[in-house]
């Protein structure tokens, strides 16, 4: 390549100086002791413990080039293994990041995606203290989050006790109500090409939005470039489209309506975020702790997604009890406890096992069950 | 499926099932103080901080389904890691694994390479505390290895002064002997597919082997079984190309050489692993401390690989300086120093920069630089 053309493939450039440009001017958290270039990193463990957690995320399987910016979906790595961390009641520090990319992979692409990364890192409280890069044929994005326990001990799934109020922080539904948007072509997307040679915005139009499965060819290059969205649907409904797309592209986990009520000495007995769906892991949080959960069906309405679902002439119940990745966080709060800022009560604990609605069984054979998502490796969520 | 047929893939098993199968009866190092089944898993730091790296492992980059049995895979994916632990002056202590693959990879494949990782992960002195296991076009394993300092602060690579002495332990050359002996064709291999079907050994002979960039098809069904080879070179030779194959399949990295020196209070001013290979890692130790280290050739000399050197008609030094993999330990002793045991010296660091071979220059646009191997995300190996 010659001198006056700067290099625009992640092969161009190279590994090592890639991993320079993107940890240039990055301020690591107080936890991290030693970040990026060392045989690993050094974080601190203020309590003698800590948490740890890992996602892998795959391209045409847990985001799409085509509905996702490099921003949004590094955004996502991040954001749902710090819920994760933050489910366990401990406050996330750092993370370590493994990007398999191909070689043509535009540099631009991963100065995106690691500044999404980095975007939501801080956000969560910690930062990126290490990580590797290797060539593969898609996208693949493995990332592992740390965390220190903001009490005594982690809370966990497994400590709810009859009596309890199972309670929310955060939305659900909505990424459920995004990937529907994107999913049933109700969306016309652009790619915008921003490399060097910089050209015109391109529509891509309805292209491969038919097929959620669909992997790109193997080595297929990569642009950088960010992503707009136009909706095919306007009328009443057109900022719910908006809103359900943007939360399927980047969730918000509410992480310091958590962390602050855990800061405020209110500690729930057990504590989860959703990732496989709210009836899901809340049936995990049944069976670890040998209890039943009775949801309250009304406490679950939402308005907003309500007028989305008739829009889409969908099911907006739904999508709040078995979409997945939002990763609102679900808690049971011991009896008589009054809910700390920005949890909402939906249901409550009593003897038995399993999960209800409305006092009407959804586990066994039917129902909910099919809907569940969490029984398969075929599906693309990430815990 | 039919009650009488046991799942053969991992379509069939489910991923929750999968997961329980792959942790059934595995016991926890102590340092693990919860493992699988909640949203992270907790690990004690018993000095207050803890190193942490991460490798990411890709089918046909990293290794090959016709070149090495998923048992070896499996060791290999958490030995690389477990050796950057060790590179830090640290016990491994546990490991998070995001592996993807098709949904028609076998269980039984899966069952191999997670015994395989606990194999290593018990050899290091860890357990695998937990993971994710997703869907993917090709098999990806993302590990991240946790370790406890032994002495009050990480080793890291900056500490090397003048006068010190260079010394490793363990083997080098092996594995690079290893992969020129399987990519020169120079070996049979057979793949015994282990189904409950199950069938004769099957000859796969050279199919594959000239190209080692070879990317697998996307979707392609991954069979479990065993892997043998049988070489087309025997002669004088024929114990050597064996060993060369074995030590590319699975690195032996002798953590208990570094350990015990560091128990027995002997600490190294430098520590590292060799992974890019012996000049490109020396390299990046004598820039991280500013000092010049020279190399003492003899001190390399191994009659075994010279004598498969010689067999194959190629350069054995060449292998030692600059093929990685191997994860043997180099380190920088202070001046005076008794070596402790399993550290042999091979150079000595003074005053300037660069990495010198009996005092001739190695760096620079040539001469070794160009198989170094570490500046290009287009090489397979992972740090």
């Amino acid at each position: 390549m010659s001198e006056s053309t700067p290099p625009r493939t992640v092969r161009e450039l190279g590994e090592f100086p890639l991993i320079e440009r993107i940890n240039a001017g990055r301020v690591q958290s107080p936890a991290v002791r030693l970040g990026p270039g060392d045989d690993a990193a050094v974080l601190a463990a203020a309590r003698g413990h800590y948490v740890v957690t890992t996602d892998m995320l795959v391209q045409g399987r847990h985001f799409r080039l085509d509905w996702s910016s490099p921003r949004d979906i590094g955004r996502k790595a991040i954001a749902q293994n710090a819920a994760d961390v933050v489910a366990m009641g401990a406050q996330p520090t750092g993370f370590v990041v493994a990007l398999g990319c191909p070689a043509e992979t535009a540099v631009g692409f991963v100065d995106e995606l690691s500044a999404g990364m980095w975007d939501e890192a801080v956000r969560a409280g910690g930062s990126i203290a290490g990580g590797d890069l290797v060539r593969s044929p898609q996208l693949v994005i493995s990332v592992t989050a740390f965390g220190d326990p903001i009490g005594p001990a982690p809370i966990t799934r497994s400590g709810a006790r009859a009596g309890g109020t199972v309670a929310v922080a955060g939305r659900l539904g909505w990424s459920a109500a995004g990937y529907a948007v994107l999913a049933g072509g109700r969306a016309h997307t652009w790619s915008t090409q921003a490399g060097p040679t910089q050209a015109e915005p391109t529509q891509s139009g309805f292209a491969d939005v038919e097929s959620p499965e669909a992997d790109p060819a193997p080595g297929k290059s990569i642009e950088d470039g960010s992503m707009t969205v136009e909706l095919a649907e306007g009328g009443s409904a057109a900022g719910e489209f908006a809103a359900a797309v943007a939360a399927h592209r980047v969730p918000q986990p509410p992480y310091r309506v958590v962390l602050d009520a855990l800061a405020a000495g209110a500690v729930p007995d057990a504590l989860t975020d959703i990732s496989d769906g709210l009836l899901a892991d809340l049936r995990h949080m049944a069976d670890a702790a040998g209890v039943a959960i009775d949801i309250d069906s009304a406490a679950l309405y939402d308005p907003a997604l309500d007028a989305l679902a008739t829009a889409m002439d969908a099911d907006a119940a739904q999508w709040v009890l078995t979409g997945g990745e939002d990763h609102a966080f679900a808690a049971v709060w011991p009896p008589e406890t009054e809910l700390p800022p920005g949890w909402a009560r939906i249901g409550s604990v009593a003897p038995g096992h399993g999960v209800t609605v409305d006092g009407v069984s959804v586990s066994g054979g039917g129902g909910w069950e099919s809907f569940s998502g969490a029984d398969s490796v075929d599906r693309g969520r990430s815990r």
